[in-house]
């Protein structure tokens, strides 16, 4: 009743065509999720909210440990409310018969393989509320390669930094241990500030914050992304070159004449190129 | 999936070991919810939180139309989340599979009964966040005879305020009306603000705010009141006679001889005599 | 240069076509102006946001002193900003050309007329932002009839709330005098929190907010108005005999048989029907 | 240690020459406490800030239980921080030795005389900050027979506001009990959001706010307030008579014919007429 | 309309007395620009305030991407406020009669020149408030070769933040596109927080925040840093070696045997000295 | 009466009973000092928190200039207030008495020694509360080597952050200087944020924030840090080898085949075993 079952993990991510992981989720491939990387929040935006509508699926205002790495995985959500101890008492009982052990937060990252990210709803508790210190974030990153994304916070702030490939995004850091939550919820659907995340989503963290890609959107987040960045290159190009003003450059579809130069521009370097707009 | 099975609800709510209502939730009586009225916030707090440890059961900072009405009644939760496409489709799948009609609000508005308290989870939001207007808010007060509480915000503030016996805790109130959300479940457990509730707790609202009670606790709650109004009644007599000073009746534990004062005094009103402290 | 000349508020108010006051500004109606006092702030949103797109009308969060009071006036707008002696002294230079005496904020005090509701961006400031005292209070109030919306503070409160009649809206009191700011524009579009306001705007307070009205779109304000609210009677009505579910009722447009029932009920009552939705 | 000494308190409060209180508080006569109660806190702005450069003895943005009441009285003041064993083991010991009993909060209460008013430093606690609930309200009360202020919670909101004539300024209302702070100064310098506050200071509340008015201004608040009110009473009557534009009106000095016409209204109804400005 | 005319421009900025751009703002020489890299907030304070009494030029609290740059330019100033339909139409009117393409913050930038910077009052707002991405940080650096500074949000943080050499202050990044806003001046006096800009300013941005230093001013805060900063390399060496004490250095006037000895040192290193204080 | 006196800064400080430093302080030994500055906040919070009770000795949110600095020495703690001119000039005329020279701020920076930290209760204020600029900073530096904590702002940030062994814990940078407050004590017990400071705590600074160590704790601190640091490599390295997992090894007291396992290993490196848990 705290991990959801695999039967409603599909059901809830009904969307999704694809393979599936054994515990429900959309399974989007490696190869996505590595191309993925590249992708800017900026350019995922331009697929989600601009094409597809989806308006709450970034959240930015982290405190970001390693702005500089690419995090991309599949979301495993958790989702922890304030303590009272008839419930506790409830989800101990439940773990216990599932043969959990250690502290709640254990048991989620207990489960985590290569390519997840654990995304935890803790509802911006930071004091008491450091979801991981140094040897789980090492148990993480052990299992998962990729990061963690906590609307809460952490603490043995200089021994998890010093794991410079591990991408962290919480909402602060604070030397007291968790304390005083329940965990009532694994890939359920979570509200993280502004985004709705659900199990499978493709989670996107750069220096900009954090996008939660459905993953029927996937490729096409993508693939749209390597085409925008093709059209940068020639865009700001031009704009150096003072060709055309940025009154022209900077719209959603350009005039005829400049796609026409665009378009010569790839051949010239023999790139392809994709349909305008 | 988006209302919890009465299974699931009693799963929860083990604690309660009493009469249940038909979904599931705890019945705690109507005698106990009548006399819960004249339970103060504070007092609640003496048996929930010093006696048996639940710490997060209040919430204050409200907006309260009607301070001066006293709320009780039997907790119905619900939650939602920032809108996206994707998860709404599956949710409205889900509501017309089970023949339920009208945006998602009116949902769980529409299977309230008499004594019932719907609490909201709407994550604060207010603009374009308001879950009832003058009609919900009408629908809702013929059906449970009580109020609402909403971490988000309402519309037509005039005409709710009109319904001078309707108890109404919210955040704000909007001209808008509510857009951009998903519900994701119903009677499950929902934070509101700093506190946990589950389906089947007794809302105590009051100028003060809102004290969600565990239903296996309501007795004590009550009965510790009523004996605290007796003892209040003497100590202030006391302190306005100047007999005692602050610093001997504001005290857990009042010391022998004011003790046996307050027996005789008990005794000579016709009052029977709690055990101390 | 402050004051904007009627030409140039005439050039920015091109969307009304009907009568202007001297200074430039849109005349709506006495007549109209008194209806309004019976819309609420939830019909004026129906017709400017949801049917015509105005997302930026309304504005909350305000120190109300009347809740009681329904507002409605002409827009006059002002805009200050910090001071700054080289800009101070143009302005100032400026006013005295012009035959202006006293501080700034009298000098758009002494311009207002009957109907006139003056609405001032102080930035929010509230400690030496106050825009009136009682002596302004009871000159803008002998003046207009109206009230007035300041973003920022007032001060001598007790004896500005005095006066029962007189509508006001600000951030907060404060003992202090006005200093520190600079007067930058008269009938200027000025923002007001989330909305943009206009010369001539309708001004619509009451105890949910206040939406400044395009004087274009006032008069269908106020027949929307007069038509929901007869709605609303049948509606509520309808709700409380538990004829029809609020899922029924609450919702955009009525099934064909309610629209009947309430077609019939208008009959009944010797009422007129407008078009429905 | 805690409780500072007399001959402190007199070194600190130099400026007053006057009579003194045992614990050597300046002791501002009855009479003035009395007509301080009809003093606006713009009045003593006036006087404290514009004419002896006071700028930090306003603070506002309280939760004022009584708005109607007027406060004055003498300021008691005390401080506390949050709590550590080893500083708390220190105070303990130095009220044991003083002969102290009950908790901390109760030690300054019980000290308490008529016309005093015990002004707080509680840091702007709420939650576990609730310096009185209804017994120490009681007991302040039929000490002071004034109010209290707390920068800080209070407990057993309904029925501390029962006590109508008992002035309460707080910033929050909360179930819990004070908890997890020690007391550290009484009679010392506190600040309380804005304002700094000596022992002995006028405390002078009111729907505004309060003002903590220097012990040797308070008469020359009293007089000042006096003449302001017969000066008012004559503008906003020419005011309304619009025989004065709020331009002319509304400045530090009116123009001679003004005062002169001022001195006959004053003559006319044989009232004594003060000097300017 | 929305651009301000030359002549209301050079009405505006008076005490401005030399040479002016065609626009009419003033011509701050590119020398005066070049020495004010080396100029510190501080030290422009110091002219600015302490001398002048100019309090509102300073603003901090910036996402300042390139915290090692310092920014200095002319200011040309835009405002935009949330968007209504009717005034919206109006701007589009009066841009297309002056032949303007593309969105609205197009136009400002299309007619920036060298050393100008670009500063935008966007009312904070960042989602939908992003001034500029990455094409328009290109067109805008390509045109001033200086930076910009936008009370509002960008996108496009990775790429943007690679023009090492453009200055970028914002309050937040966001990948949505800027949207819901209508401009209505350019080279008007606006407010960026606590500061008050009018065209013609020279920015003056560093990693403690941008200070907006009047025309006239310019060359004064440029000397009196050029004085202040040799008169602090001779206090700290004197510091240092522990000749004098912070409370004889660290005073606005140094005692004469004190001057003397920077004379002196002065001498002894070929430099001149400028009048103290 | 400002500066705290021996006497009653032993008596504040009593659960030390080493050496006193001349002004009463605990005189905690440089060799504790030096070890402290591998010791983290959290393992500080373990001690102080989890095994003493001690709940608020750590404070976050710093504007940290060097992050990469370890800050370590001996609290002086100094509090000031908004400026009254009463109280002003009694601490004025105090300061003459003592010999004092300079600003208040410079009073007690010339009394800091080799080791000390200030710590500056300056209630949060940024503008005009700069208690730095770089003179000031040069001077702390030479007299103490280590840093400041001020509850506060800073000026002259370029330069100050120059100073790269100076470690500076600040609220904010601001060009102002500091003006408007009043000195009242130094060597009192002091609140920073959520944290209590007494004279002679050690200041324990990093990245994380700074945690404010009883001087009686100090020893008990540093010597867990460097078990715990023993046990980390352990159970970090067992967690990479994935011998056990994070619920096995994140817990507060290893199961017995696992400190066997650890005291094997230690055996093995030649380490000490210290008792567990």
């Amino acid at each position: 009743m705290i991990f959801n079952s695999p039967e409603r993990v599909e059901a809830l991510t009904k969307s999704w065509t694809g393979a599936r992981l054994p515990d429900g989720r959309p399974l989007v491939s490696d190869d996505i999720l590595d191309r993925m990387k590249l992708v800017t929040n900026d350019e995922a935006w331009g697929v989600l909210e601009k094409t597809n509508g989806y308006h709450n699926q970034f959240e930015g205002n982290w405190l970001n440990l390693h702005p500089e790495l690419a995090l991309s995985g599949r979301a495993v959500t958790a989702t922890m409310v304030p303590h009272r101890p008839d419930l506790h008492e409830v989800v101990q009982g439940i773990g216990l018969g599932e043969g959990r052990s250690g502290s709640q937060n254990t048991w989620v990252i207990d489960t985590l393989q290569k390519n997840d990210v654990l995304v935890v709803d803790l509802f911006g508790k930071v004091h008491d509320g450091t979801f991981i210190g140094d040897n789980l974030a090492t148990a993480t990153r052990s299992r998962t390669g990729t990061g963690i994304v906590i609307d809460g916070g952490i603490r043995d702030f200089a021994r998890v930094n010093e794991l410079a490939d591990f991408a962290v995004f919480c909402r602060g850091v604070d030397p007291t241990a968790i304390a005083g939550v329940t965990l009532v919820g694994v890939n359920v659907p979570i509200r993280i500030g502004h985004a709705t995340v659900l199990p499978g989503d493709v989670v996107l963290g750069s220096a900009e914050g954090v996008t939660f890609v459905p993953p029927h959107l996937a490729e096409a987040v993508v693939l749209s992304s390597e085409d925008v960045r093709q059209r940068d290159v020639f865009g700001k190009q031009r704009l150096h070159e003072q060709i055309y003003t940025s009154g022209q450059i900077d719209v959603p579809v350009w005039a005829d004449d400049i796609e026409a130069d665009y378009v010569g521009w790839c051949e010239e370097k023999g790139l392809s190129v994709s349909q305008r707009g």
